[in-house]
């Protein structure tokens, strides 16, 4: 009997302006099991960079941890993601959020000359090397082309972060919604979700092919 | 042309343990999107009745307010349900949580003897005497036999649960994943989600189901 396929998830908190975007991050569970496969979710066990109130915008002031908020989409199914073993997984995947770019990385502040979270560039650098295929969803595709030189990523279709991609030394493409991008030789998958103005229905699509192309690069 | 239906989808915070459960609450707006309607996300501007940290299930001390932390699962757009108006609506749904019984009414700590939020029952009462149909997902059934009499429900297979919705004057329906209960006299449609150990997959397919029930009930 075949065994499933497995995916880790990695999640940066809870929340578009200062965790895990909330939408990708489900439709990305859902898509992993729409498509017969299993997932566990990690998430690295520091602080987030701020809480924001998602009505205002602004900061609350208050101080928050990125694995314990990051628990409440997996339900507390979660584990720190220093126990993360890429021995134990077939796929890595990063739904997108501003917490990516603030928690996983420092991308929302120092833009192309952003550091990445020590524990989330072991686990891109271990599963690139193992030849395992990486998915990175929305903002998340930045942290692909910090880590992995030459990447072929899509943000959608904002220049500024576009550009940014270029001076990491990552290869951008436009795409709408929807739309994946594949870079068959460094077996990465990127989809814009949210940093387009979408749809639940987009995100899901979008959620389904990235999963569906990266079982194909297994 | 016909103009879409409108549904009023009401959370109860951010997190299963304290909140709106997340998966319900973005698989209802899925399933309205999907079945050509729209939405506008409610909630009441309370505190929550405590901070569950989602994976030690421990009270944390902090304290949260429940519209604010609904919004992170409304990207910001969302109203107090203090405004919320019944002639702007054909639908109102609830999904589910622990929030539904520790924010919206008391039935975690009452029981049968729950009193609910005066601003949650007002727009159930509201609805109720237009003929509108109302959508309740997981837990949140209790709140409709608490104020509407004698209406039909499921909360899936809970013995404890089926026999508190009795003790309210409430009737109940055993169903198993996916399945929907139709109370056609009072229009209500409820469906069990995570009150049975369920796949996101049992959750996309129930809260699609409830949606398209209650379009059948306007």
């Amino acid at each position: 009997m075949k065994t499933s396929l497995k995916f880790a998830v990695i999640l940066s908190g809870c929340g578009v302006y200062d965790g895990a975007e909330i939408h990708e991050a489900v439709m990305t569970l859902y898509a992993i099991q729409k498509n017969g496969a299993l997932y566990q979710i990690f998430a690295p066990d520091v602080d987030q960079y701020h809480v924001i109130n998602h009505i205002t915008g602004q900061p609350t002031g208050e101080s928050r941890n990125v694995l314990i908020e990051s628990a409440r989409i997996a339900r507390g199914n979660i584990q720190p993601l220093s126990e993360f073993d890429p021995e134990e997984y077939d796929v890595l995947i990063f739904p997108g959020g501003f917490g990516v770019a603030k928690n996983l990385c420092s991308f929302a502040f120092d833009g192309a000359n952003c550091r990445v979270d020590p524990e989330v560039e072991q686990a891109i650098l271990e599963m690139h090397k193992k030849g395992k295929p990486i998915g990175a969803l929305c903002i998340s595709p930045v942290l692909i082309a910090r880590i992995i030189p030459g990447a072929l990523v899509t943000i959608g279709q904002d220049a500024e972060t576009a550009s940014s991609i270029k001076a990491m030394g990552g290869r951008h493409e436009k795409t709408l919604h929807r739309e994946v991008t594949i870079d068959s030789s460094n077996r990465i998958v990127t989809t814009p979700c949210y940093m387009l103005n979408s749809s639940l229905i987009d995100i899901a699509e979008g959620a389904d092919k990235a999963v569906k192309e990266l079982i194909k690069l297994i």
